[in-house]
């Protein structure tokens, strides 16, 4: 009976199945297992546009990805007509974050991929399988995931080390001449990677407490990269390397301008890719 | 040294604090403690508008809050100029489902506070502490953490439970007469408490794989409420009862049309509290 098909963007349907016959309210399967989905977040028909990978840190902004400007990413991406895959790493967080009291847990452990498959409603590929070759751009939102998870940044400062996968592939985007996008703190990772690169978390002053990560920007330079100003409803464009940075949360503010800044960023990455 | 300062709205400073001064780049705390935060996501000046309650019932489409319909509904607020509040119960989440797989873990238990914190940025408050006397209007987002820990209806389906402050807060906002706005699964919740309410899941029919749970809608009647048909990108409004819906990921399509029919509804809302 009942024909629940399987061609779920959303996946919604998953763990249950929302009664698709009357009289068929009982929704949890007795498995709570989920079929696969071809599509999560995009919907199944092809749709034109540049192919671009997401590269997540976990799933919250203390010890994995910045939730919203993840959202952010994908939202204009959508919009911009974009063809996106998602990817993360399979390896371990550094700890995890008790995001009510701030403190990590002592004895629990969460796993980078299947954090990430949050934000990614399922629809996730290991970060080992991201190559250049198969796409136009690759974005990566911030949160402390990428200082955390991706990279050493968050303990180790300009001292830190680039998560493997991760400096390979920004090289790859970087030899192929095909454009990066980063924001919040995830432009150290380019400013790690790729030297010389231009970026920017924003402002160099704290200014009262607008920029309460001003001194990120003196971590940039000790990192051998550039730091070029920018305000949150900006995008920085290093033309010659296509990388395109924009503050986020570096930044003090309403949640709307931090959307809106990331579209920026998000409208420039997908200019270069028609270049 | 180092004056790092704690107006952080973001948090973002948080386990770290990213190095104020030139040299201070190490950026962990020894014990990873997060400094208070007055303001997570809508800056720390005083703005006028309507005051919004939030309610998440986890992280996760699979098992909490669909974590881009919140930040859907978090951005528009903020645009909108209100002030918001996150809420979310003191409980045990029903199961923790691996999002990469599907599947529940067997072992592992997680809060519904806590993993909702991490949508919040940390600031986040027990459900037990919203009275609809300290706000102008309530908005829930979806996601299976409606249909499992907000209330039984993943299992129970027409004969579900809802958790009793949801049940609360439900009242208190239709018997004040604030709007109630809820998005996907989430208007189960207001079909079960407010008798012959008027709600949207989506269309009816299957249409092709385009609306998977359209069956929700018959549930939704046998709850006793009345069911509406929109589109993704409408907001229907019950303006007798002050319940506004849309159907978010109840229809497969891109983000941004679901974004977009979060607008609808969250702007509703709003003009609603005006009312």
């Amino acid at each position: 009976m009942a024909a629940v098909r399987i061609l779920v963007a959303s996946r919604l349907a998953a763990a249950s199945a929302f009664a698709p016959l009357p009289g068929r309210l009982r929704l949890l399967s007795p498995d709570g297992q989920m079929p696969p989905s071809r599509s999560a977040l995009h919907g199944s028909a092809p749709r034109p546009g540049a192919k671009v990978a997401v590269v997540l840190s976990g799933c919250g902004v203390y010890d994995g990805t910045e939730i919203h400007e993840a959202s952010a990413i994908l939202v204009h991406l959508s919009r911009g007509g974009a063809e996106v895959q998602i990817f993360a790493p399979d390896i371990p967080q550094m700890h995890v974050i008790d995001h009510t009291k701030g403190q990590p847990s002592e004895s629990e452990t969460r796993n980078v991929l299947a954090e990430s498959a949050r934000i990614a409603r399922g629809k996730i590929t290991d970060l080992a399988k991201l190559h250049a070759a198969n796409h136009d751009a690759a974005i990566f939102p911030g949160g402390f995931g990428a200082a955390k998870n991706l990279s050493t940044f968050a303990v180790d400062g300009k001292d830190c080390q680039v998560n493997r996968d991760i400096a390979r592939v920004l090289t790859e985007f970087h030899q192929a001449g095909k454009p990066i996008g980063l924001c919040c703190i995830a432009p150290v990772l380019a400013a790690k990677v790729l030297r010389g690169v231009e970026v920017t978390v924003g402002h160099e002053q704290e200014e009262g407490g607008k920029w309460p990560y001003a001194g990120t920007a003196e971590a940039i330079k000790a990192l051998g990269a550039k730091h070029c100003v920018k305000g949150v409803a900006e995008a920085h464009v290093d033309q010659k390397n296509k990388v395109v940075t924009t503050p986020a949360f570096m930044c003090e503010t309403a949640l709307h301008h931090i959307h809106d800044g990331i579209g920026a960023m998000v409208k420039k990455v997908l200019e270069l890719t028609r270049k």
